[in-house]
């Protein structure tokens, strides 16, 4: 068998058998195959596309040239290990939130996480502006750790995928990361090859998201939940608003003390104007989990649930345990306002400078690019242009006002965090350009405030 | 000016401008950008096209690239440097017989060729079949050889078009040496680089082509003669068949003997259905070359003052003349059915077998694949898998039979010169399956060996 041949039959539109897939998979992982063969054959799949059945064995290649997981240690009878994946955004803390409440509430999760490239952020960054977090613990101690407490958050492991994360950076700088096939491969390809269940995945969509439109984000989650049904692991997709940043804060550590809010928050706090995306997402993605993992099958139950879970502070008590058990540290604090001590991380969070930026006429906030954030961000340093690159944890922004919210001139709508003024003035350049303000009747206002964040659910009843 | 977009615009079908293309003509060139970024490009070129702007631009920066040939001190006023390339194909001797043919007629030809690759063969390598032909002498000295003799013969400069020679490599690992906008780069740029004020293009057509149909041929033909229009140089291609090989004899060694036997023919074997083929096609190409340089408009009395070269050996003396300016052994022999001696190259040519291949079944001869033909020299050592491969300059084949031609089972079809008998096995499997014999119409026999092996001329009149 030739790569040669392989690439000529992609490129003329043929289909490929599960052995010419096999063999450019395993020969790639091994090196024997070259980068520019391999960018070759990839961007004609880009542009001519995969069958569903070359999918299917495109995705069960990678998933076997890994080092599939042995979670059975885990499994409980009558009780499924569910795994969940985000396609990425900006100010996506969803993870980091939902893992400790299904945890407290039964659901064991032994999650794997990556880290930021360009303008999205990763869950392993954010963990990582925790002092101390060892987001690289040995497998077999992780699935120790999920015996003991139920929750587990690591880096995607680099025994897991090889052929998976050669391929990926080689999409990375070939133009091919944008095709639909490709994403849901090696999406499908990792959580397979985890030994999970079943998969819940927040599909999102945006500017701050790789899928741009609805149509887009419907096609990779229909494309997935084949994929996963194929395999016999359940999959759920729920697609997400990703237009404007998710919730109010934008950078590493300041997005772990939003969580910290979140978890931690009253009443009123949680059912306030000021968590309405990041509420509705969460308790979406997590109701999901909870009905899938077998521990309860009514979604507005575990919804209740999971409302009790946050006021209740066990979920956050969970995370605590989970950064106790990862290495991270704790400082204990007493609250005035809650009139209490609590449990807090220690956060890489000390900036030099801060910097409110206000609105400069009077109107509704239209829009924020969230891509544009996530751009100011990498601008800032707390981000990632390049695999290599470090990251600054401390910087980023805190949104007084989002999409929808009414200014007056002169009004704050967000504060950023920074280290570097010439890094902020690069940093401003995206911001100016993300903030939309403009005179709309306050009906479109609340219209635009009350828009769902929750577009579509798809699962195997309606690929 | 990033590569990464440059990729992104073609794969999204925008249009290239002329500063992206020299980016990576010159980026490529120079080892700044990698092979797995141009071989991705080159698949959505492959796969998306390319607009006539492009690939002008990619053409003249292709050539802008290589060092340009200075030829002005062989230029005599009214009379034009006429350049030839033919796109390939198997048993192609044209460029050999044609080129002292014109010289010996007074047009100057100063012509760079070649090694051949897969399954066509190179005109270098066969001049190599000549002890001591040195096919790489410096410019200079080529250029005061066409002062002294009016030719020369030689290798493609490693100094011409470095961006052509490291994009071909590329192309020939990565399945997209088929695509009719990057051939026409690539042989434009080299023409238009060395120097020349017009270039006669033979563009063949066949399994043992690159051009499949004609349809295709007349398509690369036409976008090479307009390339040739906006440079200022005009251009002419001679559409000819390669569904047969061409000629009687296929191999190094054996192509320079059918050369020397065309070109030392008397009257009768001149005419005979022996070279009618080779005659066709050399008559067409040499008379065309001759009316493009201006020695004379008139393409009847080309023709004649061909025949007349030929007859008189003139042209032989010649194609002497240029094998020994170029360093070539030469021994006279005395030759009986001439009464007289003969200058002669001395040739690579001794071989430990001989094998001939009959006739099955009565019948006629109704197809030889010229493609398999040139698999199976290939597989005897006489073509090249591999650039790095040596070749075995004394195998080959020589045609007793072609198509449309009469056997009787048992008659000789054609002989295997060979020195391996493993790799005759190997060649015979695809000798076997290109030759077939069927009992058809006498009538629609003569029609085989009849049909033209001139298919079209494409010209500034007709794009």
């Amino acid at each position: 068998m030739r790569m040669y041949d392989i690439i000529e039959k992609k490129r003329d539109k043929q289909e490929l058998s599960k052995e010419e897939i096999d063999f450019f998979v395993n020969g790639y992982s091994k090196g024997d195959i070259p980068d520019y063969q391999m960018s070759a054959l990839l961007m004609a799949i880009y542009l001519n596309g995969m069958t569903p059945t070359e999918l299917k064995d495109l995705t069960f290649s990678m998933a076997n040239s890994a080092k599939t997981l042995d979670l059975s240690s885990i499994k409980v009878p009558g009780k499924y290990i569910v795994d969940k994946h985000s396609t990425g955004g900006v100010g996506d803390k969803v993870t980091l939130i939902v893992l400790p409440i299904v945890a407290s509430l039964g659901v064991g999760v032994c999650k794997m996480s990556g880290r930021g490239l360009g303008f999205t952020g990763g869950t392993i960054d954010k963990l990582e502006s925790i002092t101390g977090y060892n987001v690289e613990i040995p497998i077999n101690d992780a699935i120790r750790q999920v015996q003991d407490i139920g929750v587990c958050l690591i880096a995607q492991s680099s025994e897991i995928a090889i052929a998976d994360k050669k391929i990926y950076a080689l999409r990375d700088t070939t133009a091919t990361i944008e095709s639909i096939n490709l994403i849901a491969s090696s999406i499908m390809s990792k959580k397979l090859a985890s030994g999970v269940d079943k998969i819940l995945l927040e599909v999102t969509v945006g500017t701050g998201a790789f899928m741009k439109t609805i149509e887009d984000a419907r096609e990779l989650s229909k494309t997935m939940v084949k994929i996963g049904k194929l395999a016999g692991v359940e999959t759920k997709a729920v697609v997400t608003s990703m237009s404007e940043p998710l919730g109010r804060n934008v950078g590493n550590a300041l997005e772990i003390k939003e969580v910290i809010s979140f978890l931690t928050a009253d009443e009123e706090t949680l059912d306030s104007d000021e968590y309405r995306d990041l509420r509705e997402v969460v308790f979406e993605v997590a109701a999901q989990m909870i009905k899938m993992s077998g521990v309860s099958e009514d979604l507005e139950k575990n919804k209740k649930d999971i409302r009790e879970a946050i006021l209740s502070r066990d979920a956050y008590k969970k995370f605590i345990e989970l950064i106790k058990a990862q290495g991270g540290h704790i400082y204990n604090v007493y609250m005035d306002w809650l009139g209490m001590s609590m449990d807090m991380p220690v956060l890489d969070e000390k900036v030099k400078y801060l910097k409110e930026i206000r609105a400069h006429q009077d109107g509704y906030i239209v829009s924020i690019d969230s891509r544009k954030i996530g751009e100011a961000l990498v601008a800032l340093g707390g981000g990632r242009n390049k695999k290599e690159d470090s990251i600054d944890f401390s910087v980023g922004f805190e949104f007084a006002k989002k999409v929808g919210e009414k200014v007056q001139e002169g009004d704050t709508i967000l504060t950023v965090y920074y280290n570097d003024k010439n890094k902020f003035n690069d940093a401003y350049e995206y911001i100016a350009d993300a903030i939309n303000i403009d005179n709309i009747e306050e009906e479109a206002a609340t219209a635009l405030r009350q828009k769902p964040h929750i577009l579509d659910i798809i699962d195997e009843s309606n690929i």
